[in-house]
């Protein structure tokens, strides 16, 4: 087994080591301010990209659209939004490849074609795409982005099909991997899942005042749906195509024989603990992680302590299950940016003292249990250990609210390669002793699951890729992955 | 007594009805990247004031400064320091007046007068200024700012002492009100606090390397000096004027007869919960307060709900003591910028929904006890029951962590005027109405007190004007003060 | 005939009344700094459109590309000429349409297709496209700008032939219009110019030294060569494709059969006067367009007065063969940024005072003769003779150095449409009238066409389509074409 | 006598090597858009200082004011000028020191004192401020800019008189130097000159419409009344204080004795050719200096050329007087910003190129006579000369319309230290040896005067120190000034 060596990963080490989301969605059918309300609706999906953002509304001629770099409230000002005519508007938020190209690859997508005027917007990460661009390329097509969306829309436009539904539908089954997306034509607005349902895509609608129609509101997340006083309705089911249009909403399937693979990391980390998830609320989960954890893995001690934001919810539930009592050792400085100056000289422990500082108040003589949800390369544990022990902490008991972190993921996660992965390098006593904790206890598999009502009747099927390896599309063959590849993917 | 009229009331709503802290300071002897540091602890004391920073440095031979509107992390770039040689430093933070001549009230202020070159940090307000101005403009004295700091430098400048530690003690002593300062001249910083110790203030030290000087470091809070790894040595006393220079420091008192009258809010809200304020833990008051209130106001509830992020450690402590379930039935959108579009009809409790969403998977048929810090207009607060019981709460109970905000502030703190304080004006059950909680209950000022230690042997004498009217300094006439300066003192 | 109503035309008027270039395209092969290069030659070309612009290089491996909105020294920073590494660039400035995606239709395009990697940049317009769209669509081709260039990139991409420089001159030999056109691959350069040659393209060439082979250099007009110290070594020929690669410069010619058509408004305004544009120099054209505008209109007067700039060498060429002197008696104010704010209520002649002032010193008391290249819509001229007549002049006749401008352009230039142009719906004693002038004379189109030397032994031919109506393209068909396409085409 | 080393100068040089305005001054009484009057005509004045600017108005009861860094026309917008209500107006336009603290000085100063609000722009310096400084301060005064206009407010809140204008008049006979300065209080405008009238000040009238009173204006030239359609009425004179009130226009002097000794540089270089400066055309002494310079120094050529801007009007005369023919064979571009990216590597004339481009279709094969105002390091000259050469001049003569530029200004241009003048160190053969010409001429003094006027009945007198070194101030001793105080000043 190799081992890590701490020096060499931390100059690898980005400040905080946390995962990170692709992309968050939108969509609005039938409100006179349906940019507006998309708008809104991005802002409060702001949590699944931080890096550009976009907007493109209908008005029943044209297509228009505006995206930019930076938060949705930096992005779009009344001005802007002004120039968003239409009762039809689809969004996108987007943690994205870095680069001067990024507004490029920016989304929603405009694209013309024979098929009309479409516009695009993609959660998630497609799979194999080599045969069908290639046979694309062979049949003229012509890519203007690095963005994997492309790829819908050409085979949209070269399909045989002779509705655009119909289109749609046999290019969305041509395609593999991971992919909640909303379109718009000039007067239809669809919203589609791939057949595992790897992201959320849920369904909302806001009832008509004054005798006018309802309005129909697509989100990631029910968060969004919240914010708009939106009633949710459903989730868009795996590889289901819903259409809304004058005629009302209406539904088929492209695809009913795959099975079900949610990803699990959206309620171990990524969603708003608000936010309904694959129909069950995150907070839920969260809160039922931390009691498993604290059956799982008791340990004697005085204070319960989360790693701020990630690890609150878990760390209630643990102090809930425990009897230990629950307080916010480590502080978080709300006012970090996106940016800030580092010190010349190497300090120690700084990017993670710039965002947390421990509460000497609090840890001094005490033995404490730090409560995160994952450990990615293992070097901000570390440095939250040493500082919860430079406060004064006699015993630093690190509990993880899911299974160690092995593989990386192919579906619409940010994620280092299998390299960088302390897990998927050392044993769990290694970590330890890598994160100088005085004991640490991952969640089980079985622990996480049951967490997330997977056991339960009706329970979601989950892809756990990340904890086991066991890749729910076909044809990633891990072993032959580059390491380049397995970044973009 | 007034009715407060509701729709009145939400028009003059800000859209989260925080009172605001004015300043937060910064200094900095003897360090080879004095600017840099200053930088760093003004990030952690952003808290304190987000409208504008600025920090001033000395080479020896000349003082520079740099000032910006926005965030510390906005207004300085690596480029921008480099502008700012020297071992010396000081830094301010603002929170402060409109206006497009903001900047030009911006600090550290710059002057040159006979006693040379001066830069001056200010945190807090001066009372009772019209004499001093009067006699000062009578004596030639030309003012460039609204600020009221400029009073200390032209008393200096115009102080018949003869050397310059002697006119910085007469010009204090001839000023009433609240502050902290830091000053800086070519090659000596100055640090003091006014007689009753409004505001805070604290010296820490940072052992020299490789036989080098130790560098000494004033700040608003400890949490500044946590970050910059400097060793917590004590607080800047009342009516204590500390003087660092190549001679080591050294103090002297310009006043010792005043009696110490610390503000108590800051305690209650201002302060990050991991500094020391006054020599004492911050989070240990506020756990206390939600302990007392607990014990002072009991109510039979499933739930204990933070209003984020201010009553979050109350709450922690109401649970503790109370016995009732801790969690977040809130959450908080952690991307709210500076800005963002509103609404153009009004919709339903905008502005709150956009920064908080209640979880309906922990509110939904609970009785809950939501925890705050303060009520001042009322309007926030009851969005806040509102989407509480719209999430499914069957019985909302308010507890706030201090007594009735009655009376404005002039030391420093923007408060609205009297009769924009609904507790000014309305009995606590006319409030529970308005804010349609089921209960209502504040906690004493005994309590309130005790939580912060007032009681115990060498424990802080404390203003507590803000409950009850009582202003430790002698002229100020609430009755006669006009509301505009009310505001503005 | 329509009479030209004053009180409409003056709220339709732009500022200035100019007709505007669409584009300046650059490219540069073999040189270590391609990037930095195609900046300064932009730099010069910058009077071709200065509302985006951007630059591609090769690196061998990969097209990177940087666009933006503004100004090309607004754009690029040397931080950003740092992130386009490789020997070989194109670039593009472009005077565009308006609106919030007109950053996605900045130029050069970077497209991926079963043809490699391709950028393009393009100065010109292409008609008759509804066909050739309408058969890309039918095979497939999804268009994702509105921008015509993107029609040859989608031929490329679809055309069968088997090489890459054969599927070009596929391409090209299919679109009808103007287009002098930059194109890159990883490792080639192409540069083409439409069969009739409409819009200007040059090649140079830099010595290499010290045993380094040459750089060759294509840009817009040869100012961007003197620029760059590169020698002008001839045009790129109407209708043909110019190839340089690793086996040096190579040429073929897609069309011989159609009659060279090149635009003259390059000479009578466009082309920077130091240009040598289709194998002459402008200035050498302007002056003798005023001598020979002396020798057809003569009138006696005073003093010759341009308007700055565009009258300035015809004026020289006018006093010169007169006999009359000349001088500046309007003042350009050249602090005219692309803003100002207009006054509130409307005050006589704002726009244009903004950017001249009339000297009273020269003009009082005197007869003067007004030289200008053109009379758009005739606001612009009615103001500035009322100007000078308001300094005192005592006549003021006008001389245009063109004919007059009846009908739109369709190969790259902005033009009103024909409704608009006072020329096409009034005689030329109407617009005497209109502009309120003592006299008014254009130049013939035999006198421009001799000035720019049509009838010397090897002359160009030229397209005077804006002055006589007669298209050179086949199929453009004035009287069906709608305003709004009118606009855009 | 010490050559001037060519390589050392080139480093140092400026790309265009011109000496700066430091201001433009203007003041608007009794307008209902004041600000935006004054907005106009700060935009006109933008020659005379391009670094920052301001506007204060009064509305009568406060002075509030805006400035900003840059260009008139991007601090000004909309918003900013709705934000200074009020019928009276003053602004200021600088070219100014750099640094951070530039804002801080940038114009007018507002300040409070026992005189009430004053707001102040000041054109030109103040010199010998020693001793009046230090009494000040001896006083208590405090300084907090690096302006010296601060110790004009500073001595009128410090003097002894009853009334304002008391004090105005009894603070300006107190200071030496270069100012022509406007002031504002709450409900008065104040336009004073120094007593030598250094700097242009004029007063112009818009008569009042519906019997409405009369605005009044004041400025640094009348090309900003023209803007304004306001009538030229006077000068402010020289020891002339204008006040205009409720009550009128009223006038009195505070110093009678002295001489004039205005800037002859202002009718060479400065002044924009439009306007009358000191009651002269501009234009007209422009043209009759390049007729003087024909007269003094002819030489055998086949065309003359200006360099632009500033030798144009001379050239206009040279070549009236001489019979040559005048053109345009240095084409300037126009979009030269104040930032573009030089060569990594030294390009040879690169920093002149990128703004002029000889026109190779008129020089090549002639003699030319080069125009210019003047030659201050000689590097640029150099240049040119070379480039007009490179494009084909078979002889190239330089001719200058004023006298060599020996020693620096202290009364508000920013010039070079003695040491870098080439004319100070240089005979006129060495400076033509060095600048590479065929032959050099510059205009005698006599010749400058004569075109200025000066020996006209009413002519005025004239400083020409930068032509001699006779300081019309007393106590300026050039041996004395150290070089950085000679920048300075």
């Amino acid at each position: 087994m190799n081992h890590v060596q701490p020096d060499e990963i931390e100059l690898d080490a980005t400040p905080f080591d946390k995962l990170r989301e692709e992309c968050g969605v939108m969509a609005v059918y039938g409100h006179p301010e349906a940019a507006r309300m998309t708008y809104w609706g991005l802002y409060s999906l702001q949590h699944r990209g931080q890096e550009s953002g976009g907007i493109a509304t209908s008005n029943g001629e044209d297509i228009i659209d505006v995206k930019g770099m930076g938060l949705v409230s930096e992005i779009f000002t009344d001005d802007v939004l002004q120039k968003l005519p239409g009762q039809m508007a689809i969004g996108h938020t987007r943690y994205s490849t870095t680069g001067d190209s990024a507004l490029l690859n920016a989304q929603p997508i405009r694209v013309e074609s024979t098929k009309g005027l479409i516009a695009i917007a993609h959660n998630g990460n497609l799979v194999n795409l080599g045969t069908a661009k290639e046979r694309l390329e062979r049949d003229g097509a012509v890519f203007q982005t690095t963005s994997d969306t492309e790829i819908i829309v050409q085979l949209i436009a070269h399909s045989a099909e002779t509705t655009l539904v119909d289109c749609i539908a046999d290019s969305l089954s041509q395609v593999d991997g991971a992919f909640s997306i909303v379109m718009m034509t000039r007067n239809r607005i669809f919203a589609a899942r791939d057949p595992r349902g790897f992201r959320p895509l849920c369904m909302g609608r806001i009832p008509g005042v004054d005798g006018k129609p309802d309005t129909f509101v697509f989100a990631s997340e029910t968060c969004a749906l919240d914010l708009l006083h939106a009633k949710y309705e459903r989730d868009v089911q795996p590889g289901e195509l819903v259409m809304v249009s004058e005629d009302g909403v209406t539904s088929r399937y492209f695809n009913t024989t795959t099975k079900q693979a949610s990803c699990i990391f959206e309620h171990v980390y990524f969603a708003r603990p608000d936010s309904k998830v694959f129909g069950r609320w995150v907070q839920k989960s969260r809160e039922e992680m931390g009691r498993q954890l604290a059956r799982e893995s008791a340990v004697e001690a005085d204070l319960v302590v989360p790693v701020p934001d990630s690890g609150v919810t878990a760390a209630i539930g643990y102090s809930a299950e425990s009897g230990i009592p629950f307080n916010f050792g480590l502080i978080r400085n709300h006012y970090v940016g996106r940016t800030f100056i580092e010190p010349t000289q190497r300090v120690r422990d700084f990017g993670v003292r710039m965002k947390l500082n421990p509460s000497r108040a609090l840890l001094e003589g005490k033995r404490i249990i730090l409560i995160d949800d994952s450990i990615i390369r293992g070097t901000t544990s570390r440095k939250i250990v040493r500082m919860c022990r430079a406060a004064g902490a006699k015993e630093v008991h690190m509990r993880i609210s899911c299974p160690p972190t092995i593989s990386p993921c192919f579906y619409g996660v940010d994620t280092p390669s299998t390299k960088e992965l302390i897990a998927a390098n050392n044993t769990i006593e290694e970590i330890r002793q890598f994160i100088e904790a005085d004991s640490l206890a991952y969640l089980s598999l079985g622990g996480v699951l049951k967490a997330c009502g997977a056991y339960e009747p009706h329970g979601n099927s989950f892809c756990t890729a990340c904890y086991t390896g066991n890749y729910p599309t076909q044809w990633v063959d891990v072993d032959e992955i580059l390491p380049a590849v397995a970044v973009k993917v």
